[in-house]
């Protein structure tokens, strides 16, 4: 049995989620892939860090953290250690990076990430701060060491959007169009209930989908990062969230008011190269109508195939953890000789 | 410069399709993935076959069938050849299988694949008929020679349901439910605007939707053989047509009548071991309702992330031909070592 060994950086809701959905499919992933997974390291500032050797027991981790909220008192504590530790370890096959988003320049992210290629470990993230600001050079870094970036959770977290456009479509997109983001979804979907914009982002921090600060939602500055991915994903480009036109939901509905239909649209028309993040109003029967509340759907549109339309759940930690499980799935699979 | 050299067997509407999509896309095939595809062999004992060790020229190919509907006048016209010299030709690397479909037997299907594996082609096919039938014992003789077998567009033509489920997805998928017969759903979005079934059907047979014996649409024949490889791809399984349970959507409709939001659905309770094809009342609200006329939708309940929706093209020349592009990719960054 083959063992890959796991430095898990960042232990808030991705990565939590993350070692709830890996505890359920430890023992297919031995099973039909023949791997032994071993997580070795969590490493957080705030929750506490932890390390074994061995592979942490998983339900005990997940016991612990939901139980006290950190993991100090679990017996493989280790106190405060740098997060470069388990990057720096030899042991080490794999770092899945899941450190808060920063969308001004990536860190810590990008420095976990970019460090964990040169120092030959495979990365999986679902930080969208790096990966949309440094797109094109932590793929080059990757490819160059013959390494694996897993992606997948940057966007519409489980739901299997990157994928489908690597595997599922060829090099024919014109256009990608939909909706990406879902506490403003969720708030456009509650105005047409006839909420308030204020009532309707306040039931959405209620429910834990907007933070305090909703600006990174209700500005677009979530959505250009999506796009500015999106693209490079499409076109192997090297876009920025700065090249994504962008307006803002909270300035449109202030000076327009809300609409029936109104959507907040990530348009991406790749065969023309331009690129914006706008609320629009869709056609009555447009299919990303039925896209209701924090749900996300995408609608790609190719030069032969014509229209396809993905629809899933957009956010959530279990949902983005399930990316990253897809992510380490598909290392296994093509990284490391594995067929299935 | 690499090159793949290509049988093509079968020159119906799919492999003429295909020639289409495919000519479009030689260009960045051979700047993003590095190979040189050459189409050497068209085999079909209606159309007339061609060869040509340099490569076929796609366009010329295109203009010749669609001004003659055949191929007897193409320059590079050989008359009657079996349809295994592809397969015994030392230079062949891939025969793309696009013969009729037959539930019966998979024959010439089957033969033709099981053949080419064993003379160490890769295949890709789009044909439901061997795929249902065969599918464990087709797959298992592809991994133990190390090949290829693609088979996208055995359901849902071009749109990718197959690779999400392969490598989007986890081993956690709980239940598949969807609309994948485009021609049972164009009856029925017709029946719901007031159409009678007779007269439904005949407008689906006028647009080229239903064939003149419509019973493998109508009855269901089609959908238990995709139901049948929905679950073996899901599951690595060896599940039988045969063992889907039928309901005739005409016998429903006899006994029964229309109803609102009828819709003629493949079940695959994947937990339960239990599928089923039957005509459902789907509720007032469900995404299925969004499915309108010839297109194809399937939700996807897993454990970890919920469900997901993929809607698109069921069936169509370009469609089914793009499915063997996407497969065509595949083969070149998986099994030929090609990083994109």
């Amino acid at each position: 049995m083959k063992t890959i060994n796991i430095g898990l950086i960042g232990f808030g809701n991705v990565g939590q989620g993350f070692v709830k959905v890996l505890s359920k499919n430890l023992s297919i992933i031995r099973e039909v892939y023949g791997y032994n997974v071993k997580l070795t390291y969590i490493v957080d500032p705030v929750k506490g860090s932890l390390y074994s050797r061995e592979g942490l027991d998983l339900v005990k981790v997940i016991k612990y953290i939901d139980r006290d909220g950190n993991l100090r008192s679990h017996p493989n504590y280790i106190g405060e250690i740098h997060s470069f530790q388990p990057i720096y370890d030899k042991e080490t096959d794999l770092i899945i990076e899941v450190t808060p988003t920063n969308l001004v320049d990536g860190e810590p992210g990008y420095s976990h990430i970019r460090k964990s290629l040169e120092e030959g470990k495979h990365v999986i993230t679902t930080n969208k701060g790096p990966i949309a600001l440094f797109y094109r050079e932590l793929t080059r870094l990757a490819e160059k060491e013959g390494l694996y970036l897993g992606i997948e959770g940057t966007v519409m977290s489980g739901t299997p959007l990157i994928k489908t456009i690597r595997y599922g479509l060829s090099n024919d997109i014109n256009i990608i169009s939909g909706i990406l983001n879902g506490t403003t979804n969720f708030i456009l979907t509650k105005m047409e209930e006839g909420y308030t914009f204020d009532d309707a982002l306040k039931e959405a921090q209620n429910m834990g989908y907007a933070e305090a600060d909703p600006s990174m939602d209700i500005d677009g500055y979530d959505l250009v990062a999506k796009a500015s991915i999106l693209v490079n994903v499409t076109i192997d480009g090297d876009i920025k969230p700065s090249d994504i036109s962008r307006i803002s939901l909270k300035e449109y509905l202030d000076e327009k008011g809300y609409q029936k239909n109104l959507k907040y649209l990530v348009y991406l028309e790749i065969n023309e190269g331009r690129y914006s993040v706008a609320p629009k109003v869709v056609e009555e029967g447009d299919i990303l109508t039925s896209v209701k509340g924090v749900n996300n759907g995408v609608v790609i549109r190719t030069e032969s195939l014509g229209e396809i339309f993905i629809y899933g759940p957009g956010a959530g930690r279990l949902e983005t953890g399930y990316a990253i499980l897809t992510d380490l799935l598909e290392l296994l699979k093509t990284h490391m000789r594995i067929k299935r």
